[in-house]
């Protein structure tokens, strides 16, 4: 990854607005006056050929005339005359640039085109660009104040940094940060990338240190291992919440079409945010609501919550909610119920949720609060109030801040309401106390701080290497994609998994009935047969399959069975032989297998096995590589754990079988990237180990 | 259900406040000052034994004293005098009663008893009484204009009827929907409902011409029965929506202490609010979303929802909500794609969702929305703005308002942001257009107003009475309850469900090895032997269950293998017998049974058989009796529908027998209400019928 001019980006010295107008309302225009008014320091060059003044500073009529070093350029030109602009930038030496125009690839081929000629200018002068067809940059850093944006307002300064991929969107979520006084470090609409990406940008906002948490819109995952090895090099350094719409399939498509960009599947880029510890959020309101949770308060140190409220109905909701988000509620010591008995009345309830009662003035929060945010018991506050008559709003909200300041533990508050307590919540804003209209968010976000902390707690893990047969798998693989045969057959199958140590039943592959009834001899009945043919995907829809077989004379009969059942439906099918296998024994039934998703590559899916998974679809996900812990946390998310742990009385199957086995296949993907798909089902686990009973590989050809 | 004084509550003609005092600030004044600025044209005597004038107004010392009929008393005295006061309230001949105090039920014992006698004197008095423990009633209808309350403010008159169980929440309720110029027909806190309950004050608002939408905060559902009858009763009438808090243990734990009252399960809750047709919220929030776009606006037809907006990002947010809730995008006919290609830029999207871009003015708006409106292909619109610098915010949401008015179908907005986007936001809520923060509540709200609307159309179904041999049944259950035997013996629960016409096995009871073998004859092997004794529950972990069993010998061993089984493990079992049954074919195994739920009563429940029921709780509820297509809509809300259905290419099973299992299985419910618990498990189902395997049935004998 080549380095980007960040520095000159975000912090420019001087800039030059290349095709500043002096028409108000008009993106051009804007631009300009933003930059002049946000209370940038440096010199702002208007270039614009034709015009003398710009909003009165003298204009330019190329970037070439400026008569001084530019730091940063800002093209707002039309997309036509966008590279003649980008190719005086590289002329003057200008090292960043920010290109807002529109119509390059969201508009199809033509605008694809003129964006990789953009592409091929930046390059040639080393310029790292932002853009093409984005909102701009907001630097709110005080010591620079840079609006290079069409937004309507510059934000106020704070410590989020928010990258998103839609420019429109960004002016929504502008307005209701200002709304609520939400402030940012940086705010960037990248656009459509042609340069600097969402993965350069988070790279850069990890460095920054005024950025404490990051927060990312996108509409699609293009970059999924960048982002996978950016996360893995900046482990827990800061909070990263992400909004990805485009879930479902019509998401999707109206995604496609909006931003021209292909799309993986929801469920892998749901997983893959889990493992790389991005906290997705599903709405606007659910990203500020968790970013504000993170960045304004400590980290909860567990999920024990306290409920402190004036009202009962909402201490009641919010105890729903805690208990619904996972939370649990703190069982408070026999001092701070002490405490709280002879503060409140004789009426409150001094138990978890507190209520402190309708007629609480501030008081009684502070006692209450006092003692509780003391108690070692409990991990995070949770305040309500709602306005009664008597309610002191602001003297509450007031006490809420002096409590706040001494405490180590997180407090969310929610004044509920709207317009009465809209002045106790500014107090609280103005404090960076997070609020919530709802009580159930307030649980909700401090859950999602106690899922970050546990992020944080979560062990180390390697990815084991284990002893394989390198050479042969090699050999298998390559020597099907040589026949282009997209499907390995079944012995082979058998014989790339036994590669990599796999456990696979004996077996052996026969010409004809005596040689059957050898092999059967060899391993032992009862047997399997199988048909092998790489014009036979559907075995058993052919009759090509017999099970239970018990003695020679069966598998004899069997062989000409099943042969004659095959000829009959494809005459003309390319018979390999026939599969003689020990017939397994029966145990608890699990599937996995690898899939190629286009953000992520290769991803292991694991399930429950038989009704489960296609009724359940009782699976999880993850990228490659997967460490021992993943392998672990696999198959504990499914419903197969409980299974293999012993349901219903029965012994526990060998769980540690099943998880090495999933980091063999990990292995295994990571080796063979010409495996596009491979499915075991099932994989029997038994009270000691395992047997893979039936493996389908499809390798890429082309 | 003795009628209730309502108009003398809701319209009184003249009024006393019962204890009130001259001190700002406290509930007794607040009442009285709220009573006299709110508007109500009616004289008001406020009832005050220690002083001369209340804010100015002649105080009379008792409210026998008052030379004028009252109408409605407002009793805000301590709850020691309360009694008193009531009781001259019933001597004055006043037929409604609100009293606010606190201090009786929720407080424990003794308020219970001082409860009780105010309940007396009510019922002597022929008084309606609304509380104790209550913020009071508020009537916004403008020809009356009353705040019985201690709520800070009135709200705006409008058509959305508010019962609350919690007063405290209720000020948070009022303060909320001020906020969103939501308007309110009546309010009503009605505490701790020892006369009037919320199943009289819904009868009361679904009479009640001002009101157009019900919504109900409930923390416990005491009165199932009660209220499935009167949905019943005015089923279709107008929407009702219910928050019940108390959803998780802990909640119902805060709930009890809060209210005193003890919950029934919730599942049941959630199941029988379905099946009233009560549309239940999960907070404050969801309540009034969906309130508003089902009293504002005309019911969607069915679920194709068009999305307009001037921004890519939240269209395709509000694409991925639509369909996650069960909506479809809808497709435009060729007249409105021509329209909409004419009218909007070259770069528009003009498909669905709509992106009118960016730069777009209230024409653009116009446009897409009037030739959308008028589409056939859509049935709801959600229309979205995001603040970019060019929009005219005001013109737009005027323009939205005109269209709307031609409209006859839901129009719902979002105008993303906050502070920029207020002024708009106001002129939709002035309109009463449907106004959410994010696309993703519109979307949301706009599924909830189909799903009404699915309900409206929900076909008519009878409950069916089936010829059942109701005498013996009474006979086997009688016996059992004399006995005192709270489990029926497997022969007798077999009778039992023999006599509501389900299907059972073969069988009989063998005294002997002899009998055994007799008996097995008859009915023809294989066959299944089991003990039977009121003291063995779980027959197979004391060896008391034989499968399988193929011949006479096999019956002849079975016979002592079982006896000295279980003798070994309980010598003093009492034993009966042993059961000698047909053993059943294979087939799709599910399960059925009844609860009994202290709020609702006995409640069917339905599920898949085997590992799904204890994995995957995959389960469904019903009160009894249930009806013909709520069997059927049982049986398709669980996964065993599709099993039944024929899965993976087996045959179809026959799910008309399960059915008609279900309906029997209520009727038995309905006619016993002595069956405290009955589990079948499984039913096994054939293609063609069904037969139970095992039937486990618990009777009160108290």
């Amino acid at each position: 990854m080549k380095s980007k001019n960040f520095q000159q980006i975000f912090y420019p010295a001087s800039i030059a607005v290349v095709g500043a107008t002096n028409t108000p309302g008009t993106v051009p225009n804007d631009i300009f006056t933003n930059i002049m008014r946000s209370g940038f320091p440096g010199p702002i060059y208007p270039v614009s050929p034709g015009n003398e003044t710009i909003s009165g500073a003298k204009a330019y009529k190329y970037v070439l005339d400026v008569p001084h070093p530019v730091d940063l350029a800002v093209i707002v030109f039309p997309s036509s005359v966008c590279s003649m602009a980008l190719e005086q930038c590289g002329q003057k030496g200008i090292k960043a640039v920010i290109i807002i125009s529109a119509g390059f690839k969201e508009t199809g081929q033509k605008g694809k085109e003129q964006e990789l000629k953009l592409k091929t200018i930046a390059d040639k002068y080393n310029m790292s660009v932002i853009g093409p067809n984005c909102l701009g940059v907001i630097n709110a850093d005080r010591t620079i104040q840079l609006n290079a944006s069409f937004a309507r307002k510059m934000p106020d300064e704070g410590s989020i940094g928010f990258l998103s991929q839609s420019g429109a969107l960004c002016t929504a979520v502008l307005d209701y940060a200002l709304n609520k006084l939400i402030g940012f470090s940086k705010f960037v609409s990248f656009g459509n990338k042609m340069d600097i990406n969402e993965v350069d940008l988070l790279q850069y906002l990890f460095d920054d240190e005024k950025t404490k948490t990051i927060l990312l819109y996108l509409e699609e995952v293009s970059l999924g291992k960048e982002l996978f090895e950016l996360m893995r090099k900046n482990k827990n350094k800061k909070p990263v919440l992400a909004l990805k719409s485009g879930r479902t399939s019509a998401g999707m498509a109206a995604a496609q079409s909006h931003t021209g960009s292909l799309a993986g599947s929801d469920e892998v880029c749901d997983a893959a945010f889990r493992q790389m510890g991005i906290i997705r959020a599903k709405n606007i309101e659910e990203m500020f609501n968790y970013a504000i949770a993170l960045t304004y308060q400590p980290l909860p140190k567990s999920n024990r919550v306290a409920i402190v409220t004036n009202a009962g109905g909402p201490g009641v909701m919010a105890a729903d909610s805690a208990i619904e988000n996972g939370l649990e509620l703190a069982k408070f010591s026999p001092e701070t119920t002490e405490i709280l008995k002879n503060a409140l009345p004789r009426m409150a309830n001094i138990k978890n949720p507190v209520d402190v009662i309708g007629d609480a003035r501030a008081d009684r929060y502070d006692a209450a609060l006092t003692s509780i945010s003391k108690d070692n018991n409990v991990d995070g506050i949770v305040c309500i109030l709602t306005p009664q008559s008597m309610t002191d709003i602001e003297s509450i909200a007031q006490l809420v801040c002096r409590v706040e300041k001494e405490m180590d533990k997180p407090l969310l508050c929610s004044f509920m309401g709207g317009t009465d307590v809209a002045s106790g919540i500014r107090i609280l804003e103005e404090r960076q106390i997070p609020h919530y209209t709802l009580p159930e968010s307030a649980c909700q976000s401090l859950k999602t701080a106690v899922r970050y902390t546990n992020w944080l707690l979560r062990p180390e893990s390697k990815v084991k290497k284990f002893e394989i047969n390198y050479s042969k798998a090699k050999e298998i693989i390559e020597k099907s994609v040589n026949d282009k045969k997209s499907y390995l057959t079944e012995p082979s199958a058998l014989e790339l998994m036994s590669c990599y140590g796999f456990p696979i039943l004996k077996h052996g592959l026969a010409k004809n009935p005596e040689d059957a009834v050898k092999i059967a001899g060899d391993i032992g009945f009862p047997v399997v047969m199988k048909i092998v043919s790489s014009d036979v995907l559907h075995k058993s829809d052919v009759g090509g399959v017999l099970v239970d077989l018990q003695n020679s004379e069966q598998v004899q009969e069997g062989f000409k069975k099943i042969s004659d059942a095959v000829r009959a439906k494809k005459q003309d099918a390319d018979i390999l032989g026939i599969l003689v296998e020990k017939m397994a024994n029966s145990g608890q039934e699990v599937i996995m297998g690898i899939k190629r998703d286009p953000s992520f590559g290769a991803v292991i899916m694991f399930g429950s096995g038989g009704i489960f998974v296609e009724l359940m679809k009782d699976i999880t996900l993850r990228t490659v590589p997967i460490t021992e812990l993943d392998a672990e946390e696999m198959i504990k998310e499914t419903k197969s754990y409980i299974l293999l742990s012993g349901f219903r009385g029965a012994k526990p199957s060998d769980i540690q079988s099943v998880k090495e086995c999933l980091e063999r296949l990990s292995q295994m993907a990571m080796d063979f990237p010409q495996i596009t798909e491979l499915d075991i089902n099932p994989l029997v686990v038994y009270e000691k180990g395992c047997h893979i009973i039936d493996a389908r590989i499809m390798l890429n050809v082309q």
